[in-house]
């Protein structure tokens, strides 16, 4: 350490015997340490490994030999390596049990949720079949079910058909899907290779709760539309309250895992059963429409489907990114919940590279965006998936139905289908985690109602931008307006806390203790100077009333000022002088280390004087007092 | 206090008793408190009046009778009557002085900077003379000189010559400029009006160094050009290096006072003998340009010049709101620093309004932009201004210039107003404060940095955009990667401190304690809680290389975690279950009032149990080792 601390370090010994001196409780003082001298690069790289590799990425390769280092780096990039080699005839047999459920479920949403995006019902199979593969190779959670979601589905469909339309322009309108899908997996990958994960932190659970809402109930709406044939329904998705006659039944079900074979096997059976039903009938009426022919084979190349030309690039762009974030917060919240319930970890960034590629790779196999579910995740834990392969045996079920079965599929009502879709996202509106918001964190309701509102009335991205607007405003308000507690001793004790939650502390006569509970910024300088005035002003007042010893000196616990800029600093400067001018001393308490570094560098220590730093509240207190006693003040 | 306030206060009095047997230090075990119950209403009242009214604006209104309440009030909206009736010939003949020396100054430098802002001259000091007199009524600031000021200017003068020419659409452009003056005054009294003056607060003192030094950078070329007759000089504002050929002369005079009256009297002075060299060799050169003819009489009303057609609201908009927020900063920084100098207060939100008003008025009345000017400000504090009453006199003085004296500047040359101009924003780059910037915090020099090339390079708006989207980003940052330190005691105290930092301090063998210094919000709590799990893994792995005391608890020191939202609960949630999985216990230690609230409403205390909150590390630390040793454990 160089010379500068040492100074410092020494600043409070000549004060030790003064203390020594005093009647009061005897404290050692103690001095308070700059942090180990760093070069701006140092501390710059540390700041850069926290920002981008919290994780440590390399930890595992340190003191490794090369073939190891380059087993770790094939099995980091494949993660398929690391359990590939362990993989026996029992952990398959419970991933082809799990991976035929989840393909009972895969098939019918495929179709439905195709619908949802205005997509031809094949793009939803293809979907569930070239993704899940590559995200079994990719992929770092052993249990997500990979193919088109709901949310995503919805909101490529809304932004897509509010400019072109799905019917009559439907090649154009494919090419922008498969577009979109594109851009939703660049900037997925972009994201995990250039280690931005943390954008997605800003999908705030309270956001999603009311995002999710607000989508199911515009989908909803536009499906009760299909089921009451309703034809001069609204296009445009505005509010009609006719959600609550909507029974929740597929959540109950989802809570109770026992039940998970009814969520999982219905969709099927309904499929089954009403194409049956249709097909029996099929002289009989023609009001029931039904999905008719579907193409059989595998997915066709769609490079040359990828539209980029300057007409609709802004919107595929858009709509991309959208989808993505969306797509992408859903498949690593639902990886994150299964991995932490069956206590693995799972990568964020290498999952937002695995997600990023499979949805790059389907934008040139006739894929819209997927990513993981939430429902067919679930099921597939409670079916037993183990691995991986369970995705590969549901990709293989869909490639066989692709090649195969597809005629079958000809009868099949559409109305089943909007139900589907209809159960699907009623069981996303959970008024219960909304309810429990309102209970712990107005504020987080309150960005929960903005999300759900928004997106109900304003637009999907533009709700969206509301709710993480708001989101990020409460932070800075937070920043600009941070909380300052007056401080009071527990008698008997060196403890130092508020003296308004703590009804056992006491004032200390001749001391105002103020704690500051934010960084101290530009934002705030200016602010906090002012009320802490104010909060001198009130004290002087009150031992005005109360005939109590005269104020002498402010002490401001910097315990919790994690953090200090230029502006701040000449506010406690100015502070400083301005609390002089009035014959009070102010002394700092416990400045954490990189805020003591930047008073220091700016030579606020050494006009601090002496007396001006301590280590702990307790320790200014009865040093100054004892000082004060030793020149014969009161 | 409520009922679960007691129970949670009862929780640590079992424990008591275990760690009196402890064969170490005996500490006292404090229980945590809830703070005092309040209702939501209450909560919202607080946090309002924290955000709207810090200053408490009501507090003398307190315990008055219905006539003071009258005169204060009246004081209050006019400050005059504060000091009005104390006004006697002593003060008087202070003010006249240093109002006549502000005048020889208010003058020329209202001739260039309406040139500055591609106004007719006769604007600037049409400027010098309505808003001093209604500031002076309305202003609380003792000290402060108002009229046109440079940055303003510029920044009028190029963003509304960017969409109309001032020469050729000269009526056009003057409408503009009455009508962006305007818009400026009514956005300044709205934020003092609605009480949102921290919005200022973001433009911190680095963006404004640099936004500074860039807008006196591009003057100063604008000028040279006219200085140097470069006629093909590139009007689109880049950066030439002919900047360090120019000689820093005006502010070394700023900053010895008793030389204020150089700087006070050279403008008036070289504009004087100028336009007496030119009137003399009038009829020998036809070369030297001069101001020519100028209306006498005072200003007319331009409130018929307002301009509200759609065509260039946006424009008038726009720039109304950057020079209104430019020029307010200036006003309001420039009337801190004085009053601070003198030891007085100005209102922040009362200045915000008297600013406006007065550029409202000035709007109808031919006047630009105008607001506290810093170096006119500090002559008329060295020339000993008592009062506003300086800003009287010195409008006084523009009064009988524009009536009489008008015809005498015919022959100035257009060269001394860019001369006056050129001295005028020299002064304004200010490479020491960048320097300090530099050596105290680099983060705040690369604000600067990008408010200065941003308003060099770009343009004026964008640039401070950029300059605040970046501030914001950095405390966006700070709260998205916070600190967390590893703590360990200092031997022979209660007191635990930064293992990093303090070399004394020494580990707990089967502890381990880390400190969070940041709120823990969505943005952070996956971090966070990825973060405190690689400590847990890198401190298990030092425990076996070292065959130390295996670890058994994870203490978190929450004292400074200001605030927490739900996110940050479900992390901690989360957090201690994935610790108990490998059998570590996760122990709070001081959590603030509103976290500890929340953390009661959502039942995560009950969960934690008896022995998962402590008041202090060191009573968490004591209690739990005696604990463990009366159970038989190592």
């Amino acid at each position: 350490m160089g010379h500068g601390t040492n100074r410092i370090e020494d600043m409070s010994s000549p004060n030790n015997e003064t203390a020594a001196n005093a009647r009061e409780t005897v404290v050692e003082i103690h001095s308070v340490c700059l942090p180990p001298k760093k070069t701006t690069f140092q501390k710059l790289k540390k700041r850069f490994g926290d920002v981008f590799f919290p994780d440590d990425p390399l930890e595992r390769f340190r003191n490794q030999t090369w073939r190891n280092k380059v087993i770790l780096g094939l099995q980091s990039l494949f993660p398929i390596f690391t359990w590939g080699s362990q993989y026996d005839l029992k952990l398959f047999r419970s991933d082809v049990i799990s991976g035929l459920t989840i393909a009972s479920l895969a098939i019918p949403q495929g179709i439905s949720y195709a619908k949802l995006a205005n997509l031809p019902p094949i793009v939803g199979l293809y979907s569930s079949f070239v993704p899940p593969l590559i995200y079994s190779v990719l992929g770092s959670s052993k249990h997500l079910a990979v193919g088109p979601v709901s949310i995503a589905s919805l909101v490529m469909g809304s932004m897509l058909s509010e400019s072109v339309s799905p019917t009559q322009d439907s090649i154009l309108y494919l090419k922008l899907a498969f577009t979109s899908t594109f851009f939703a997996g660049l900037f997925q990958a972009s994201l995990g290779l250039l280690r931005l994960g943390f954008v997605i932190d800003f999908l705030s659970k309270a956001i999603l709760v009311g995002f999710t809402a607000g989508a199911a109930v515009i989908v909803s709406l536009q499906q009760l539309k299909g089921l009451l044939g309703i034809v001069h329904f609204t296009g445009k998705m505005q509010f009609v309250p006719v959600m609550s006659s909507v029974i929740n039944t597929r959540s109950e079900s989802m809570r109770k895992p026992k039940l998970f074979w009814i969520s999982a096997a219905s969709p099927l059976a309904s499929v089954v059963i009403s194409t049956l039903l249709v097909y029996l009938i099929r002289d009989k009426t023609h009001a029931i429409s039904f999905i008719g022919h579907l193409p059989k084979g595998l997915n066709p190349p769609s490079v040359n489907m990828l539209y980029f030309s300057a007409a609709h690039l802004a919107l595929a762009i858009k709509t991309g990114i959208i989808t993505g974030i969306l797509s992408l917060t859903e498949g690593i919240a639902v990886g994150r919940t299964f991995a932490s319930l069956k206590n693995y970890q799972v990568n964020g960034n290498k999952e937002m590279m695995a997600i990023g590629f499979m949805n790059m790779a389907g934008s040139c196999t006739s894929c819209y965006v997927t990513t993981g579910s939430f429902s067919r995740s679930a099921v597939n834990v409670n079916a037993g998936a183990k691995t991986a392969v369970s995705n590969i045996v549901m990709a293989s079920a869909v490639l066989v139905t692709l090649l195969f079965l597809m005629p079958l599929f000809y009868y099949t009502p559409n109305l089943i289908l909007a139900a589907i879709i209809l159960t699907a996202v009623i069981g996303l509106i959970d008024y219960q985690a909304a309810y429990k918001l309102w209970k712990v964190d107005k504020f987080d309701f309150f960005t929960c109602m903005c999300s759900f509102f928004g997106v109900l009335f304003v637009s999907v991205p533009l709700g969206l931008a509301i709710a993480v607007g708001v989101s990020v405003i409460k932070i800075l308000l937070h920043v600009t307006r941070p909380n300052t507690l007056e401080f009071g001793n527990i008698p008997g004790t060196q403890i130092y806390q508020s003296l308004k939650r703590y009804r056992e502390a006491s004032r200390v006569p001749g001391f105002l203790i103020l704690a500051v509970e934010s960084p101290l910024y530009f934002a705030n300088c200016t602010y906090l100077q002012e009320r802490i005035l104010r909060w001198t002003r009130e004290e002087e007042n009150r031992i005005k009333e109360n005939n109590d010893r005269n104020l002498k000196c402010i002490i401001l616990d910097m315990t919790a000022v994690s953090s200090i800029d230029t502006s701040g600093i000449e506010a406690v400067f100015e502070l400083r002088r301005r609390l002089e001018k009035q014959s009070l001393q102010l002394v700092l308490v416990n400045p954490v280390g990189s805020v003591m570094e930047k008073l220091h560098k700016s030579k606020i220590i050494e006009s601090l004087g002496l007396s001006g730093l301590y280590l702990t509240v307790g320790e200014a207190v009865s040093d100054l007092s004892s000082t004060w006693k030793a020149h014969g003040q009161p």
